[in-house]
């Protein structure tokens, strides 16, 4: 019988294997080598790279913490700014080159499983909704105008920041993080230098 | 000896092919199938599938039209709209699912060779200069304020767009695109509906 502990060993080379390579660039093979097991020892776990990707992928997405951008004393837009903080450490905590997972899939869109695209583009409406009810929040206490069209600007937000982390892989350091809060979060929600947001 | 027209069809092939499947995505035999050639007439070509890639990604920003920011009649910010809108139009024609050739190599980096990844990062770096002058030149001809930092500016637009025909990729469509210039182009630029540059 597979032993769970082993699964877990499996699966965690696998979320470091498909974030760091993509979906294309990551084989079988290449997590069970990662993960010091035989190759044919993949299928007493999994029935497919494809049911693989999808585990890495929404342990992925938990990883994300959405929950911290409903809860908490903060603002909805300190929430928010907190919310794009957490995910430039996460990334520097498991190196620059590594980029999002979700945009990493999303890059080999192209050849994927119809089942994973699906699962690729959920990943990205769960997200922006996350980021629009919080938005929602930010107009309903006065941090935003009523105006504002928030699910237009949490949709750019959201691609604005998978750009940042796109580049960010070619170019390696934090500067496109830090131009993302100073060039895009800050003027898109007309916080200036100073703002409590800040903080 | 090795015949120019069908080194022109090798070329073809591995642009299309590259392009849609990045560079992990993408192995010799896609390109010379793609192609009708047996595999081994690619070496009479290339040295290496790396090379090849290079070559790709030269002639893939050469079809950016770079040239078309600097000249013409029409006012710098116009001018840069324009270029937006051309690579909004250029890959609708090519499929949205291809994505940014440019940024479906940035994702892929972390498998690339030093020589590649170098590539790519200054196929950004060419790219964000260009945006760069054209922003400097509507600073100095008053359509952007004085106080308008033009390489955050530009940087930022460049990310904004390449994270925009990610998401494009796995939605299809144009929304993306179109949110782009709603979200992002017209209120970093400090433009509102009915400007003249939108036309």
């Amino acid at each position: 019988m597979p032993r769970p502990s082993l699964r877990e060993e499996v699966v965690a080379a696998a979320q470091d294997q498909f974030h760091r390579r993509g979906y294309n660039g990551c084989g079988v093979k290449d997590v069970t080598d990662a993960a010091g097991l035989p190759k044919g020892s993949f299928y007493s776990y999994f029935s497919s790279k494809e049911e693989m990707a999808l585990e890495t992928l929404d342990r992925y997405g938990i990883g994300r913490e959405f929950g911290r951008l409903k809860t908490g004393d903060a603002s909805p837009l300190a929430r928010l700014r907190a919310h794009f903080v957490f995910l430039g450490e996460d990334v520097q905590r498991t190196g620059v080159d590594y980029g999002c997972m979700l945009g990493n899939f999303a890059s080999d869109t192209a050849t994927h499983s119809p089942v994973l695209r699906e699962a690729v583009a959920g990943g990205f409406s769960r997200w922006i909704n996350e980021v629009t009810d919080v938005l929602r929040e930010a107009v309903e206490l006065g941090e935003l105008p009523d105006s504002q069209d928030v699910g237009l600007l949490a949709r750019v937000l959201v691609r604005s920041w998978e750009g940042t982390l796109l580049h960010a892989k070619v170019t390696g350091g934090t500067r496109p993080m830090a131009d993302f809060f100073a060039g895009v979060f800050e003027p898109l929600l007309g916080l200036g230098t100073g703002s409590p947001v800040k903080g």
